[in-house]
C-alpha cells in the first residue's frame, strides 16, 4: 500500500483525488492546499486527513510519495523538498515555466534517486500507446512524416493565457513530449508559424492561438504538428506516422455509433465536446504506472528528464514565435509570395 | 460541336483523346505529334487524321480548339500559336517551367481574347468541389486552419525528377492551385521544409521527395500541406479545412467497402493504389467544363492566370527549398534545439 | 438518502453493489446473501453490513429499497416480500421463468403501489436510447422494418443453459423489450428458425444457439433479430430502425481508433470483446432512473408489466421453436425447397 | 472478335449496347427490336444494323452470339432459337416467370450445347465478389449466419408490379442467387412475412412491398433477407456473413467521401440514390465472363441453371407469402403473441 499526498485541490487536485482513491493499492492519507477550506473539502470527501501547511506534508513520516497538482510556480520547490524528504514523486507538468529553474529541480531529484514521473497523461491513452506500439515495433518502417493534430474546444481566459508561457509551452509541449516518445527520436529543428485567430486580442497578450509547427527529426523525418486553441465542433486529438512499410494514425473519437440516413445524407454522432472527456481516463493509467514501477523498483516514466527535454522544444518553438512577431525578422525565414 | 486538335500522343495524350472522342458534343479531327507513328496509332484508334507538323494544326480552318498535352517545354510557343491562330485552348499544366516565359505566353493569349484553360483537373473531383463549396458559401465560417495530403505511391525516374522543376513546381503545385480555389484567398508566405528520405539520390539532383510547407494567407489562416512522392499504402489526397464554425474534410478513398472482422481487428479494403484510378475521372470533367464555357461564352476556369499564380506560390516554396540546402541559411530560419 | 439491500452477492450483485456506492443519493446498507461469506466479503467492500437471513431485509426499517440480484428462481418471492413490506424494488430479469409465477408477482406488487423496476439495462444505453429518440420523435417516419443484432463470443455452460429458459427467454428476451421501447408498439405474432450451430450438445437440453426471428408488429412493421450465442469476432450488439422518411442505426463499437494502412488493406481495431465490456456502464445509468423517479415521486421505467411483456413474446417463440423441434410440424409451416 | 446481335432496345438494352460497343473483343452487328425506329436510334449510336424482324437474327450467319435484353415474356422462344440455330446466348434474367416454361428452356438450351449464361449481374460486384472469396476460401470457417439487405428508393408503377411476379421472383431473387454462390450452398427451406407498406395498394395486386425472408441452408446456417421496394435514404444493397471463424461484410457505399464536423455532430456524404448508380458497372463486368468464358472454351458462369434455382427459391417463398394472405394459414404458421 503506496501511502500519498495530494498538493492541489484545485480542478486537477481533484480529478487526482478520484483516482488515488479509487486505486487499489494506494491509501490518499493527506490532502494539502493552503487554501485550507478547499483542503477540507476535498479531504472529506476522499477520506483523507487535509492540511493547509504544505511542509507537515514533507514532516509525515507515513507519506510514501507526493502527488503535485498544486500551482505551476510551486512544482520546483516541491520537487526539493521530496528530493531532501525522500519521498517518491509524480508531477503534473510542467516542471518550471523557467528553463534554469526546471532544469536545476530535476537536477536535484535526479541526485536523490527518488523515483520521480512528470505526469503527460497522453502517454497512457490507449490509441496513443497502439500508435506507439505500430511505431516502435517497426511495422510501420522507417518514419518519415508524422503530423499530429491539437484542437481545443474552446479559448482559455486571457487571465490564463497571460501566466501560461504561450501556445507552445502549454498546449503543444504535450505532442511534443508525444513525439519523442512514439519516434523514439529527438527533434533537431523547429519551424513554427502562429496567429491569433480566435481572439485578436491574444496577440496582445503576447501570444497566439493558432499554429502550424514544423520539425525536423534526427532521422531527417519531417513532422507537423497544428495546434488551435479554439475550434468549432469538439476536441480533436490525433497522431498520424507515415512509414517506408506502413502508415498508422489515430482517428477521431465519436461520442456514439448512431447514423441517421436520409436521401443524400448521413448524420452521425460528433466527437468528444472537450478535452477532459477525451482525456480523463488517462489519469487513472498515469497512476497505475506510478504505482507499478515503485512496486517494482523501476524507474517511472516519462521521466522528470522528459519532462525537460519537451519543455526545450517548445522553448525553441517559442522562440521562434517571438522572432516571428519582429516584421523584419517573419520576412526574413519565410519567403513573401508576389502573385 | 467543337472541333478540336490534340497536340501530344503520349500517355496524357491517350487519355485525353478518349475524353474527347466520348463527348457528344466534341469532334477530335486531329491528333498531332512530332514521332509521326505514335501519332497514327492515337488517330486511329480515335478515328481522327494524325500529323506530325505541328504548324498545320493551326493552318486548318476546321479546328476550333487545341487541346495541349505535349511536353511541358513547347506549351509556351504552343500557345502563342493559338492566340495568332485565334484557336480556343485548353493547355496542360505547367505553362512553362521558367515563370517569366509563362508570363509572356499568358500575356500573349490574354491579348489575343481566346478562351484559354490550364487543366488543373483536381479542381473538378466531386470531393474536393463539394469542399470549397461548403467553403465559399460560408458553412465553416472564417476559414483559420487548412491541411492538405499529397502523396503518391512510388517516385519517378531520377531522370524525370531532373526536368521536372522540382516536387513544388511537379506535385505540390496542384495543392497551391486548390488552396486558392477552395479558399477564395492567396496566400502571402510560404515555408518549406524537405528532405530525400525515399531516396537519398533524389537529393543530388537537387530535390526533395517529402516535404512540409506552411503558407500564412491573405486573412491570416494558416495552411499546411505535406507532400511525399512515394508512400507504401497508395494514393493519398486529402484536404481538411477548419472554420470559425464548422470543419469541413474529404476522407480517404476505398476500393471497396468489404471488411473482415476477426478477434479485435477488423480488416478493411484499402486505397486507391495510385494517382490515375483516383483522378482519372476528372480529366472529362474538366473537358465538360472546357466546352461548356465556350459554348456558354464565358470565360473558362481555371484560367492561364490561376495557372501562373500557383506556379509563382511554386517558385517561392523551391527558392526556400534551395536556400535550405545552404547550412547556413537553414539553421538561420527554422530554429535548432539543443536538448 | 436511498437506503439499499442489495440481495445476491455474485457476479451481478458485485457490479451493483460498485454502482450503489458509486451513487452519491444511495446509502447502501445491506448485502444479505444465503451464502455468508460471499455476504460478508462484498460488504466489506461495499461498508455495508452483510446478512445471510434474507428475511431480516425486510425486517429493517432503515430499508428503503431492494435491489434483487440473487437466482431467478428467488425472485417472484423476492417481489411478493417488497410488496408487503412495502419497499421499493429494482428487480434483475427475468421476475420469473415460469409466466403464471411472474405474472402473479407482477400483480402483488402493482396492487401494493411500491415503485417496481425491472432492470432491462439496455434501456440506458446511450446508442439505444439516441434510436429510441430518433424513432418517438417521429425523424424517422412510419417505422416499416427493424433488424437486431445479438450476438455473445461464447457458449455458456450446457449447465447453465438447461435452466436458462432457452435462448429466447434468457438471450432474445432483451431485443424483445427494446423492440418495444423503441418503437412503442407490441409485435402481434413471431415466427423463429434456430438451429445448434455452436455446439450440437445445445439440441439435446434442448435448445438453440442461433436463430432467426421475425415478428410483426401492431402497425404492420416487420422486426428480424438474429441472435448468436457464440461468435468470433467479440459482442456484436446492434439495431436498425427503417421508417418512411429515414433509417437510424446504431453502429458497432471499436475498441480504439487507431487505423494501420498498407498497401490494398487496412486493419483497424476490433469491437468489444464481450457483453460486460459493452453494457456494464448501464446498470449505473438503470440506478440512476430508479433513484431519480422515486425522488421525483413517478413510476420507474422499464416497469415490471414491461418485464412481463418482454417474457411473454419470448414465450411465444419458445413455443414456436419447440414445434419447429418435431419435423412434421417444421415442414408445415416453413416451405421446403426443392431444387 | 465475337460478332453479337442485341435484342431489345429498351432501358437495358440500351445499357448493354454500351458494353458491347466498348468491349474491345466484341462486334455489335445488329440490333433487333419489334419497334424498328427505337432499333434503329440505338443501332445509328452503336454504328450497327437495325432488324424489326426478330428471326433476321438467327438467319444471319455472321452472328456468334445473341444478347436478350428483350420482354421477359420473349426470353423462353429467343433462348430455343439460339439453341436450335447455335448461337451462344447471353440472357437477361428471369428465363421465364412460369417455371415449367423456364425448364423447358434451359433443357433445350442445355441439350444444344451452346455457351449460355444468365445475367445475374450482381455476381460481378467487386465487393460481393471479394465477400464469396472470403467465405469460399475459408476465411469465415463454417457458414452460421447470413444477412441480405435489398432495398430500392421507389415502388415501380402498380401495372409493372402487376406483370412482375412478385417481389420474391423480382427482386429479391438475385439475392436468392447472390446466397448459393457466395456460400456454395442451397437452401432447403424459407419462411416469408411481407407487407404492403410502401403503399396498401400494392396489397390488392396482389404483391408485398416489404419483406423479411428467413432460409435455413443445407449445413444448417440461417439466413434473413429483408427486401423493400422503397426506402427513403437511397439504394441500400449489403451482404453479411457470419462463420465460425470470422464475419465479412460488404457496407454501404457513399457517393463522396466529404464529412461536416459541427458541435456534436457529422454530416457525411450519403449513399448511391439509385440501383443504376449502385451496380450499372456489373453489366460490363459479366459481358467480359461470358466474351472470356467463350474465347477460352469454358461455359460461362451464372448458367441457365443457375437462374433455375433462384427462380425456384423465388417460387416457394412466393407460394409462402400467398399462403399467409389467408388469415387461418397465417396464424398457423408464426405464432400469435397476447400481451
Amino acid at each position: 500500500m503506496l501511502r500519498f499526498a495530494l498538493v492541489g485541490a484545485g480542478f486537477i487536485g481533484t480529478v487526482h483525488a478520484r483516482s488515488l482513491t479509487d486505486h487499489a493499492g494506494v491509501e490518499l492519507r493527506t490532502v494539502a492546499d493552503p487554501d485550507a477550506s478547499r483542503a477540507e473539502a476535498l479531504a472529506a470527501k476522499a477520506g483523507a486527513q487535509a492540511v493547509s501547511d504544505i511542509d507537515s506534508v514533507f514532516a509525515d513520516p507515513q507519506i510514501d510519495a507526493v502527488l503535485i497538482a498544486s500551482s505551476t510556480h510551486t512544482h520546483a520547490s516541491l520537487l526539493h523538498a521530496c528530493a531532501t524528504a525522500g519521498r517518491a514523486v509524480l508531477c503534473e507538468k510542467p516542471i518550471d515555466l523557467a528553463l534554469p529553474i526546471a532544469t536545476e529541480a530535476v537536477a536535484a531529484v535526479q541526485a536523490s534517486g527518488i523515483p520521480a514521473m512528470v505526469d503527460f497523461n497522453r502517454r497512457f491513452d490507449p490509441d496513443h500507446r497502439a500508435l506507439r506500439d505500430a511505431v516502435r515495433s517497426g511495422a510501420v518502417g522507417t518514419v518519415e512524416l508524422i503530423q499530429m493534430t491539437s484542437r481545443g474546444p474552446s479559448l482559455p481566459p486571457l487571465d490564463y493565457l497571460r501566466v501560461s508561457g504561450g501556445q507552445m509551452r502549454d498546449q503543444t509541449v504535450h505532442f511534443f513530449d508525444l513525439l519523442r516518445w512514439i519516434t523514439g527520436m529527438d527533434p533537431v529543428e523547429v519551424y513554427v508559424a502562429g496567429a491569433a485567430l480566435a481572439d485578436p486580442r491574444v496577440a496582445d497578450v503576447p501570444d497566439v492561438d493558432t499554429s502550424v509547427a514544423t520539425l525536423r527529426m534526427s532521422n531527417g523525418a519531417l513532422c507537423q504538428i497544428d495546434s488551435a486553441r479554439r475550434i468549432a465542433y469538439g476536441y480533436d486529438e490525433r497522431v498520424e506516422v507515415n512509414g517506408s512499410d506502413r502508415m498508422v494514425e489515430s482517428g477521431r473519437r465519436r461520442t456514439g455509433t448512431v447514423s441517421r440516413y436520409g436521401l443524400g445524407t448521413v448524420v452521425s454522432d460528433g466527437i468528444d465536446v472537450g478535452w477532459f472527456e477525451r482525456m480523463s481516463h488517462t489519469y487513472r493509467l498515469a497512476l497505475n504506472e506510478f504505482v507499478e514501477a515503485i512496486d517494482a523498483g523501476r524507474a517511472p516514466e516519462p521521466s522528470l528528464a522528459d519532462g525537460l527535454a519537451a519543455q526545450r522544444i517548445a522553448e525553441a518553438a517559442t522562440q521562434r514565435i517571438a522572432e516571428a512577431a519582429t516584421q523584419s525578422l517573419r520576412t526574413g525565414r519565410a519567403v513573401p509570395i508576389e502573385l
